[in-house]
C-alpha cells in the first residue's frame, strides 16, 4: 500500500483539511494518508481545543487512515524543529511521500529557493545577524534577510510564514536524506491566519476557532466549514468537558507557577532566554487574564507565538535539556489511531519499522514519552471536576482511536 | 514599659484569646502585649482563615500592642522549631517574659519535666527511636516514649498536644540563654481541638473554623465567642474577598503542581521524606479533592498535619536547604501592626533592638524576606479576580496596620 503523509494540527479539523487529504491523494497516487499531528499543546504555543484523542477521531472519520502523535518535544517549537521531527515520523512510519498545501501549489519554486538559500548561506545569515542585532524577533529577521538577497521571480516568497513552515519540510527530508519525495498542492481559499469567514465552505483555523471562543459561541456558526463529524465531535466534547481548552483556563496555573519560581528557575525553562524572567514576573504580578499578561510580556523582540510558547514550556515545567534545541528526528511512533485500512497497512509493516511504535503507554515505555504524559496531565488541568479525571487517566487507559 | 509575649496564630482571634492576654498581663505585670503571630500558612499545614493584615487588625483591636509576624520558616514547622523562631523574636523584641495557656497553668510542672527529661535523655531518645521503628508518627513516638519513662507525678503529661508547644517555649527560652521570664496561665474552658462549641463564650479555635466551613456556614453562628471587632473584620472580609481562605482553594494548584514534578524534584522539597514522593504522586492523579487526597497519603507514619505541611510546602515550592530543620532562631522582626502605645514601646527601644526591624517590605530587604514573601503570594491565589490581585500587592505595599 501507498501512504501519502500530511503533517497538522487539527485544531479543529475542518473542510480545507479534508480538501488537502483528498488532494494529497491525488497527487501522490496513495491508497492511505498518514497525519503526524500535534498532541495538547501546538506550535503556536496554545492548547488545542479538544484532546489529542478527539482530533483524532474527527481526523479518522474525515479520511486519515493513521495518525501518529508529533511529539511534545516537536510540536511546540519553531518551525525548523517542527519540521524535523514530522518529517522524521512520516519517513519511519514508510511513507512513499509527504504532501503540504501551499498558495501556489509550485513544488518547484520551492525546491529552487532551496537551492538559492543553500548557495547564498553566508550573505542570507548575515543578513539574518544583521536584523536581530537590530532587535527583529527571528521569524522577521528571516523574512527581511531574504528579501535583501534578492530571491529571483520564481521562488516561493519566504517572508509569508505560509510558506515557511513548507520550505522547512522539503528542507528537513533533505537533510535527513529522507527517501519520501516532498510534494505540494494549492490550498483552497483562506489564508492561514485569516481571522474572518470568506469562503462558504472554507474558513481558516483560526477564524473556526475565532468563532467558537466569540461572546455567544455557537457551534452551529461554523458548521458549515467542517465536516459533519468535525461539528457533531466537537458539540460532544463541549457537553462532556464543559468547554473548549483555553489558554484562559490555564492562567492561574501559569500566574501561579510565575509568582513561585526564583528567577534562575524560570531561566532552566526552555525558550527562556535571560532577561526575560524579570519581565515574566512582574506581568504576573500585574495582570488578571492570560490575554492581559501577553500584552504586558510582548516585544518587538520577540514574536507573540514564541512568548506563547515560553509560556507553555512554563506550563509544563519543560527544561532547556529536555527538548531539541535543533532538528532531529523522532524516537518513537506514537499511535493515536487508525482506521482498518490503517490497521492491515500497519500490521503489514510493523517488522519494518525504523522505530519502536508505542500503542499503549505503559510503564515499561513512559520514560520515552515523559514529556507528552506530563503535557496531557497539565492539559487535562484545564478542566473541572470529574472531567479533570477522565483526561488525567487517559493517557495510560486510552487504547488507539478505531474506526 | 514591661512587655510580655505570647505566641498565637488567630485563626481567628477569639474570646479565648482575649481573656489569654488579659492573663498575661496580670501574671506578668506587662503593660504591653507583644504577639509573635503565624504568617498566612500555619503550624497545622493550613493556610490561614484570613489574611496576616486582617488577623493583626484583629488581634490589635482585642488588646495586643506589637504584632510581628512569625517567619514562614518557623511558623509551618513541627513544634520545636517553631518554639525557637518564636521565643527568640519575644526575646529580641525586648519582652520581660512570655506567657503561653495551659491546662494546669503550674510552670513548676513544665520546669519538672524538663529537668526530668534531661536527665533521662538518653533512655528517652531510646524509647523515641524505639516506637518510631515500630513505624510510628514522630508525635506519637515521643508521647509513648513519655509515658515509657514513667514521669512524675508532679510532670505535664506530654503525651498530650497541648502541653507540648509550652514544653516547646520552656526548652527554647533555656537553650537560647534567653532572658524572659517563661510563665504560664491556665486555658478557659475548650481543649486545643474540641470541634464542639462546650460553653457560652468560649470556643476553641478549631470548632469556630468548622463552624465557618459548615454547610450554611453563618458567621453569626459564631458572635458569641469571638469580640465585636473579630465578628465585623470576618465579615468584612468575607464581603471583600468573597469567602475565607481554605485548602481546597488551593488544591487545583497543588495538584498541578504535583502532576508536573519529577519525583527527584518533589524530594527536594522541605519535608518529603524519600517514598512519599510516589505516594504524593498516584494520590494527586486519583483525587478530587483536598480531602480524598489527603486520605489516601494519610499513614500511620506520618500525622495529618506533618503531612498538611509538605503540602504547604510543595505548593509553596519551598526547599529542604531554604528551612531550618532544627531549632533557631530568627533573623529579623517583622512588623505587621501595633497601638499607640506599642509605637512608643518600639521608638524607646529601637536602637537597642538586637535585630532588624522590618516594617516596610523594599527591595532592598526582600531576600531576607523571600519566603514570607513567596508564602503571601502563594497565598493569594485562593481568591479570584481584582481581589487576588490586592492581596498579591499587599506584600509590598501594606504599611504596618496602626489602630
Amino acid at each position: 500500500m501507498n501512504a501519502v503523509g500530511v503533517i497538522v494540527e487539527y485544531n479543529p479539523f475542518h473542510n480545507g483539511h479534508a480538501y488537502h487529504m483528498e488532494q494529497a491523494k491525488q497527487a501522490s497516487g496513495a491508497e492511505i494518508v498518514i497525519a503526524a499531528m500535534s498532541g495538547n499543546f501546538l506550535q503556536r504555543g496554545e492548547p488545542a481545543l479538544v484532546s489529542k484523542w478527539k482530533r483524532t477521531e474527527m481526523a479518522l472519520k474525515a479520511g486519515a487512515d493513521i495518525v501518529f502523535e508529533l511529539p511534545y518535544q516537536f510540536a511546540a517549537q519553531q518551525a525548523d524543529i517542527f519540521a524535523s521531527g514530522a518529517v522524521s515520523i512520516l519517513e519511519a512510519a514508510g511513507c512513499r511521500s509527504l504532501c503540504f498545501g501551499s498558495e501556489s501549489g509550485q513544488m518547484n519554486s520551492f525546491r529552487q529557493t532551496l537551492s538559492f538559500l543553500e548557495k547564498q548561506n553566508d550573505t542570507y545569515q548575515n543578513r539574518v545577524k544583521f536584523h536581530l542585532d537590530e532587535g527583529c524577533s527571528y521569524p522577521k529577521a528571516t523574512s527581511l534577510a531574504f528579501c535583501d538577497i534578492q530571491p529571483e521571480s520564481d521562488m516561493v516568497d519566504l517572508s509569508k510564514p505560509n510558506n515557511i513552515l513548507g520550505f522547512q519540510y522539503l528542507k528537513s527530508a533533505r537533510n535527513q536524506n529522507a527517501s519520501l519525495n516532498v510534494l505540494t498542492v494549492a490550498r483552497k481559499n483562506a489564508g492561514y491566519h485569516d481571522e474572518q469567514f470568506s469562503s462558504d465552505t472554507i474558513a481558516s483555523a483560526t477564524s473556526i476557532r475565532k468563532a467558537l471562543f466569540s461572546e455567544n459561541g455557537e457551534i452551529e456558526a461554523i458548521r458549515q466549514y467542517v465536516p459533519e463529524t468535525t461539528y457533531s465531535g466537537l458539540i460532544e466534547y463541549k457537553e462532556t468537558f464543559g468547554g473548549f481548552h483555553h489558554w484562559e483556563d490555564y492562567w492561574p496555573l501559569l500566574k501561579y507557577r510565575l509568582i513561585h519560581l526564583l528567577p534562575e528557575q524560570l531561566e532552566t525553562i526552555y525558550e527562556m532566554e535571560e532577561g526575560l524572567e524579570h519581565r515574566f514576573l512582574s506581568a504576573a504580578l500585574q495582570a488578571e487574564t492570560f490575554q492581559q499578561f501577553m500584552e504586558l510580556i510582548k516585544t518587538k523582540r520577540y514574536t507573540w507565538t514564541r512568548l506563547q510558547r515560553a509560556c507553555v514550556h512554563i506550563l509544563t515545567n519543560t527544561a532547556k535539556e529536555e527538548m531539541p534545541s535543533e532538528p532531529s528526528k523522532a524516537s518513537y511512533l506514537r499511535l493515536l489511531g487508525m482506521t482498518k485500512i490503517g490497521r492491515e497497512y500497519l500490521n503489514k509493516h510493523k517488522a519494518d519499522l525504523p522505530l519502536p511504535l508505542i500503542s499503549r503507554v505503559s510503564s515499561r515505555v513512559s520514560d520515552h514519552l515523559h514529556l507528552d504524559i506530563k503535557a496531557s496531565r497539565v492539559y487535562a488541568m484545564g478542566v473541572k471536576g470529574r472531567q479533570q479525571q477522565i483526561l488525567l487517566e487517559q493517557e495510560f487507559k486510552q487504547p488507539p482511536i478505531m474506526i
